[in-house]
């Protein structure tokens, strides 16, 4: 007992290894997900090429952090691998239409997404903005055909966060807010929408697969993944300024050069590493009603806040 | 008894007495799914153009076809209005989210949308494609919110009508239909993809909302949709053709300036008008097991292909 409690804690004292211990599962996490979305596309469409590009959207690499985020909450709360692929896929499929639309000449701009080329310069405008539209799709479609007893409550958890009161609506915030002068408040508003959004969506989803939508662990589970999605974020603001476009995997320095408000901009890069830190001992705490079975979720947040890309 | 039996026969006999018999059922229905969509939006989102963007796309007139089908199919099965205004909501959001899409520059084009101006030039490239990702999502969420005993089935049916084997892959294929030569397998092909699915759709979540999804009435159902639809589409390329911009809502013409495969193009006028009456004999056909309770589908089948706009 006193072994299994002591388990985050020294996931707190000790970083560097927990971040090694977490690398199996990270590993087999990303492979396994990898493998179930391939398999989506084994039967061919009509439109090849709308095809490929979906392919080049969601298959080329990628950090699978949501869904290794779905498998984590869910095992935690005793879900099998089997019930969570289907939510696992469907909020990185989510996520990769995300990426897809943002990354259009008329968002964005960007020519590189994960050391390759973007969906719209490996093909071209038009199939970018069908292949992001029916990567969306896809995913609501991969949760009907589990048809969990869960399912609508899955589905209300995963559109609510993508749309018009969430994603949709944080990256419609992010581009209104280029060229204007920015405050911690509106930030964070951004960010709570335009990426937190998907992240307590990938966290719940999971949990919801083990447990009823009115589990109390739930609401541990949400404060966790709260912290988490914006510390995410303010990382992620940080490697914008000290990372390099190959470590990167994208266009570093891409916000500076689009004058977009950042967290390092407003706190300088010492605040904003102190933000982060501030909001990961929030995601800890928040776990330990969940005991052990939450290491993994520790570690996670550990390893989200202190990776180099 | 055989006073209901004539009902679809005297529909036959005159279409235009049936035409305005059925004025006040579609604008019953079109007044009923336009507040329920209205409804949708009572709650601001922290995005107001992206709000206003997608009022722009989905509240700015438009037949409701498809919502009227949903309705209609629903009724003639036994299902209420109240739980067939999510389905009828769900499919309009999803036609609605390819109109905006569809008409940006990347796409067709159109400046000109039911008579206004399309919504990448009301408000901006970005916010369209936004405005268009988040009605799509507000179409799943409007099926999960009211949580259906057949909900998987009903999320199952719009997805797979809207994706990669669907709307999406059938847009897919006109796009690149551009300037190749045509042939009628071709493009039935693309229509039945790029319209037909989601006719079919519609049909379909209004029967499951009555019924269980192994029910035989609904391959009667079915075998109707895929001949209106198909027609429907034909009449679109006729009108294309033989009306003007302003009666169109639409600009005329588009489809040869573009050099858009047409059935008038293959068929002729002639050819094309035959075609249409042929699929709606068989459309009127398939609704013979269903009785009475299909004058309506009957009607619409009429309305729909005898339309002038």
């Amino acid at each position: 007992m006193s072994a299994k409690e002591s388990a985050p804690e020294s996931i707190q004292q000790d970083p560097s290894a927990v971040s090694v211990a977490l690398q199996p599962t990270l590993r087999a996490d990303q492979a396994r997900i990898d493998a179930w979305l391939e398999a989506l596309f084994a039967t061919p469409s009509v439109a090849e090429r709308l095809d490929a590009a979906m392919r080049h959207g969601v298959l080329g690499g990628g950090k699978r952090l949501r869904p290794v985020l779905v498998y984590a909450a869910g095992r935690a709360l005793g879900a099998s691998d089997e019930a969570l692929d289907p939510p696992a896929a469907a909020v990185e499929l989510v996520h990769a239409y995300s990426l897809v639309h943002d990354d259009l000449p008329a968002m964005d701009n960007d020519d590189l997404r994960r050391g390759q080329p973007t969906v719209h310069r490996a093909f071209d405008e038009a199939v970018a903005i069908l292949a992001g539209d029916a990567l969306q799709t896809l995913a609501f479609e991969v949760l009907a055909h589990q048809a969990h007893p869960r399912l609508a409550a899955q589905v209300a958890t995963l559109a609510e966060a993508s749309g018009r009161s969430g994603m949709a609506a944080g990256q419609a915030l992010d581009l209104a807010a280029v060229g204007q002068p920015a405050d911690l408040e509106s930030l964070a508003r951004m960010h709570r929408h335009k990426t937190g959004a998907l992240i307590r969506a990938a966290v719940r989803l999971g949990g919801l697969t083990a447990v009823e939508a009115d589990d109390p662990r739930l609401v541990a589970l949400d404060t966790y993944a709260a912290a988490v999605g914006l510390a995410f974020q303010i990382q992620d603001d940080i490697l914008d300024v000290t990372s390099d476009t190959v470590t990167l995997g994208k266009t570093s320095g891409a916000d500076a050069a689009r004058d977009k408000p950042t967290y390092p901009a407003l706190l300088g890069l010492d605040g904003a590493r102190a933000m982060a830190d501030d909001l990961l001992d929030e995601a800890l705490a928040a776990l330990a009603p969940l005991g052990d079975e939450a290491a993994t979720l520790a570690a996670l947040a550990r390893h989200m806040i202190e990776r180099d890309h």
